[in-house]
């Protein structure tokens, strides 16, 4: 099972997590399956609250965004085009002797994790310089054999520490600890060279091998290499092939997007953090098609370009990638503020020009600060990936184009109309710009010289006549992280003493009501009052058309508010006599209990759906 | 590809869908793949109401049925429990010549749809008594050779009907066409027997194999058989896994339910009728969970059992398996017709006892009639099935029971106490009456004689300490069918013929406004008045986080009201100058016009929202 233990502050999260319903481990009456979870009652909830925030924000909101709902399993021609069945893989190394696999860039921290590796760390360190033979040697006959049985060292003590005196006298000193580590390691391939220790058994690992994250099956019957389908790694693939279909039936012009929300599979060599990293996910992306600058400019032109700091306007004609590419990472963060992620548990990377794909022209990585987050070299918490919101150029539809052999691009008469209006000097300054840029694309994607430069000029002519293929701004956001997330930044504790000095902890999750599983719970007062009870019902009826009701008349008020606490409902109803009229002035009201500090006010019953609702949406 | 063209009417829907994005196929710019489709913007927008609406009405608005949402890839060990592994398959046939796939139970079906069968039966049906060698053999030589080049009579026709004319000779005459076609085909198998042809050639078919349905991969990076994992062919399975958990958090008590929407996969050997039998479709699933008879017999003295027409009331204490059952049936017709699906466009299958699976009580499917559903018998169109309401007993959970080694039962108080107070005959007749049905199941589940009787006398006992295992009314609905439904039913044409006798065909899609994709279209009578847009932006904005608003300025409005009324919008609002007050009196009102009799209205914008919001929920 992925290892969810990163610290205590997780540990009592996942805990909550099972004890209240939110997520469940995948299959596991039958031991569970590794990199797999469910969302349980509570967990389902919120997470459809989620995934419905983010539709009605990205989609129904807006003019300029279209739905699309496309299949997990596609035509594995497109992960050929989109570059996934070539090169989305890890590097894998297994062991010889365990079997076990490790993945080549995580084995030095996995290393760092087992108990013979500390053991044996603790002799090395006390006396690097000397490379104690006998000390190793007393380890590898007695610890040793138990802790890592399969380690050169240990299997065949006298041959590699003999070995590792030649490499000192010829002054080979091993010169950081993973190449000590190494050393103890090498009687296995002899005396030729260093080899990686398995960090489980300390057994010789195989060479990194690429290990391909995509899930293959077949689809029809015989398990042949023309039937081969995968499950989709990403949803935007499935966007872009629709592109044109959705472009002429919707009714759009770009600049515009398509949004999807739907799961993807990624085999996964070692899922670990909970829900961070798994091997079935949901994803939220929106593929926002824009036109290149060149046209633009050529309309406008010049481009729009903001500064990194400036307050971005609505939407305006003469934005180019850079001015969209803002505009998305603050609509986005505005998004997480509107769900209750201030900007202080959020961060930011800006992906390096050495981290960009070749056609990537920027990405901004939306962060949250999750407890299992590792400290930068200055102590500082930058946090884990939520989203990523990438300029991608027009690499995505110009390879779909090539590989399909579909036009993908559009027709733009404005571009056209603007573009004969232009000096000439002008028209050829945008045209060998646009000629540049799809030449580079070409070249850089395995095209030719000569094929590509004749294809750029096609298109840069294509350009002047009104013709391109869209540029892209890609928000794509992880479901699963955020509802791990959202968990995480709700989750509090405190712990009161009552008068006898017996002490409680109490669990409340502060979700925001907009994502909040439940979002009023409705208690009678007393169980055994039909009056009390048929208010009560009338109320949890009332309300039930418009939200989340949860109805309870089980056990005293005060361990009802704390169950709901517990289940982050942000608004408890308490019916009391008093709403029959008990206090005649009082007739038809209720108390409302706010979750996050407890204060109590009195509503009246018919002005309930409205006041809720403004909270809740 | 899939073939969708039953018959014109679904050749229009299928145009339609396409014209307008409903559906579109999946990588079509690719070829598409066979038995994928994906949604387009109206078709992701109806989707997704369709499964809100089951979501609300089966789970939050209700509280005996909590959600869940749990992986598409589970524990194979799963599958191997509910039977899947052994047994969920079809018999597939495949031709030694052609090497196309046939299932066995569509092969007379196919072979009455191609050429050369039809070509052949002219001939044979003139002249079946005889046998026609003659005529047999003209046809083999010439037209017979581009039809059916793989057919025995074909490629060796002397001697396939000399082998004929001796089976006659023997008093073997074939009894039927099916029979017939076979003899034509006799000689790739030499003179020993009868053989099917395929359809497609002629050439032999091997013997059927059973061909599981599921999609098979592999988890990590090892594609061993300890990894083989599959994409899970129901989401039912997931629920009865995860039982135990939710019971465990969520305060639920049997009879309660546990609801999922999601994903399944099914490796259709031959996908048909468009989107009805694809091969990746979406499940809407409810497992509802109930006391056996025995123990509702123990505590209530008897059982509720309704008749089969009787109203049922809401849900009682005292209901068996049968109340339980029909109430689901009700409640899930009721479903469809409160979107729009009237009695009279469903129709009903109740399974005999020879389609129920041993474990199986009763199972009702509920049809819809469909432009490709086939006439049966006496000429009434049955209907094809969108779900099936099943009581499955206790067999799901006592099997993950029986395979996982972890206990499924549920302890129930009110029963124990209820036993105890039972004289001693009704204990005893109750105990013998649940031990027969345990040891039944057992027996019929493949357990030895001896232990299935000595796990039944626990089970039994347990009863009798108020302990049973849950059965389960089950009613499973796919969305991708009712989509389809919902897109027939609502499809409807019209042709005018104008004034100068030119005549066009006007398309609406009469949705329900529950599941329409858009609610409303806003429509500003004029594009180029300032106030009449900045108006009609104001309704839209006035409605949209409400509902799904489509603004449109572009063409004249009856240009604007079709396009509306063939994405299937109910109502459209115009926003003229007596909007903005040309007529003091109509100041801040609107037009709306019905979607469906083109009926306008005049209504006050103050009140549009809650006037919409009656009429879409």
């Amino acid at each position: 099972m992925a290892d969810p233990k990163e610290n205590l502050q997780m540990e009592k999260i996942v805990s909550l997590c099972k004890r209240r319903g939110f997520i469940f481990q995948s299959s596991e009456i039958y031991g569970g399956i590794n990199g797999f979870w469910d969302y349980g009652p509570l967990g389902a909830e919120l997470k459809r609250n989620v995934k419905e925030l983010w539709w009605q924000t990205m989609t129904r909101q807006r003019d300029d965004v279209a739905g699309l709902e496309a299949t997990i399993i596609m035509s594995p021609a497109i992960w050929k085009a989109s570059g996934h069945v070539d090169t989305f893989s890890d590097p894998m190394c297994s062991c010889k002797q365990c079997k076990k696999l490790i993945r080549e860039d995580q084995w030095w921290t996995m290393m760092c994790e087992q108990s013979w590796v500390q053991s044996l760390a603790a002799i090395v360190e006390a006396d690097t310089n000397k490379l104690n033979g006998e000390d190793l040697l007393k380890w590898a006959k007695t610890k040793g054999k138990g802790l890592a049985p399969n380690l050169a060292l240990v299997r065949n003590p006298e041959v590699t520490l003999s070995w590792m005196a030649e490499e000192l006298e010829k002054g080979n000193p091993p010169v950081d600890a993973k190449e000590y580590y190494q050393y103890l390691a090498t009687e296995q391939r002899g005396v030729t060279g260093l080899v990686k220790p398995c960090p489980h058994c300390g057994g010789e690992l195989t060479e990194p091998r690429p290990f391909n994250l995509m899930f293959k099956t077949h689809t029809g019957p015989i398990e042949s290499e023309e039937n081969i389908a995968y499950l989709r790694p990403e949803t935007a693939q499935a966007i872009f092939v629709q592109f044109k279909n959705v472009l002429e039936t919707s009714r759009q012009k770009v600049p515009f997007g398509i949004a999807q929300v739907g799961k993807a599979f990624r085999n996964e060599i070692t899922p670990r953090n909970y829900t961070f990293r798994s091997r079935e996910f949901e994803q939220m992306e929106l593929e926002f098609f824009i036109k290149p600058d060149e046209a633009i400019e050529a309309i406008h032109g010049a481009v729009f370009t903001p500064t990194p700091n400036s307050q971005l306007p609505a939407p305006q004609p003469d934005w180019g990638w850079q001015a969209w590419h803002q505009y998305w990472v603050e609509e986005r963060v505005r998004f997480y503020e509107g769900i209750g992620l201030s900007r202080e548990t959020l961060g930011f990377h800006i992906q390096t020009k050495e981290e960009l794909a070749h056609y990537a022209r920027a990405c901004t990585d939306i962060l949250f600060k999750f407890p299992f987050s590792k400290k930068d070299e200055t102590g500082n918490v930058k946090g884990d990936e939520l989203e990523g919101i990438a300029a991608r150029s027009d690499f995505d539809l110009s390879q779909h184009q090539r590989f399909s052999g579909k036009p993908q691009h559009v027709f733009d008469d404005e571009l056209r109309q603007a573009w004969a209006k232009l000096p000439k000097e002008k028209q050829d300054d945008l045209w060998r710009r646009y000629y540049e840029n799809r030449r580079n694309y070409l070249t850089k994607s395995g095209v030719e010289a000569e094929p590509a430069a004749k294809q750029a000029t096609d298109d840069a002519n294509a350009l002047a006549k009104g013709n391109y293929v869209p540029h892209v701004i890609e928000p794509s956001a992880g479901v699963d992280r955020l509802i791990l997330a959202l968990i995480a930044n709700a989750y509090s504790e405190s712990t009161t003493t009552d008068a006898k000095g017996k002490s409680e902890t109490i669990y409340t999750m502060k979700f925001h009501p907009r994502v909040a599983p439940v979002k009023v719970g409705v208690l009678p007062l007393l169980k055994n009052k039909p009056e009390l009870v048929n208010k009560a019902l009338a109320v949890r009826d009332l309300l039930r058309p418009w939200m989340n009701v949860y109805y309870d008349d089980g056990g005293s008020i005060g361990k009802r508010y704390a169950r709901q606490d517990e289940a982050g409902t942000p608004f408890c109803l308490t019916i009391d006599f008093d709403t029959l009229g008990e206090k005649p002035e009082l007739l038809d009201t209720v108390t409302i209990r706010y979750r996050d500090d407890g204060r109590q006010e009195r509503l009246k019953i018919s002005e309930l759906r409205d006041w809720l609702l403004v909270k809740i949406r």
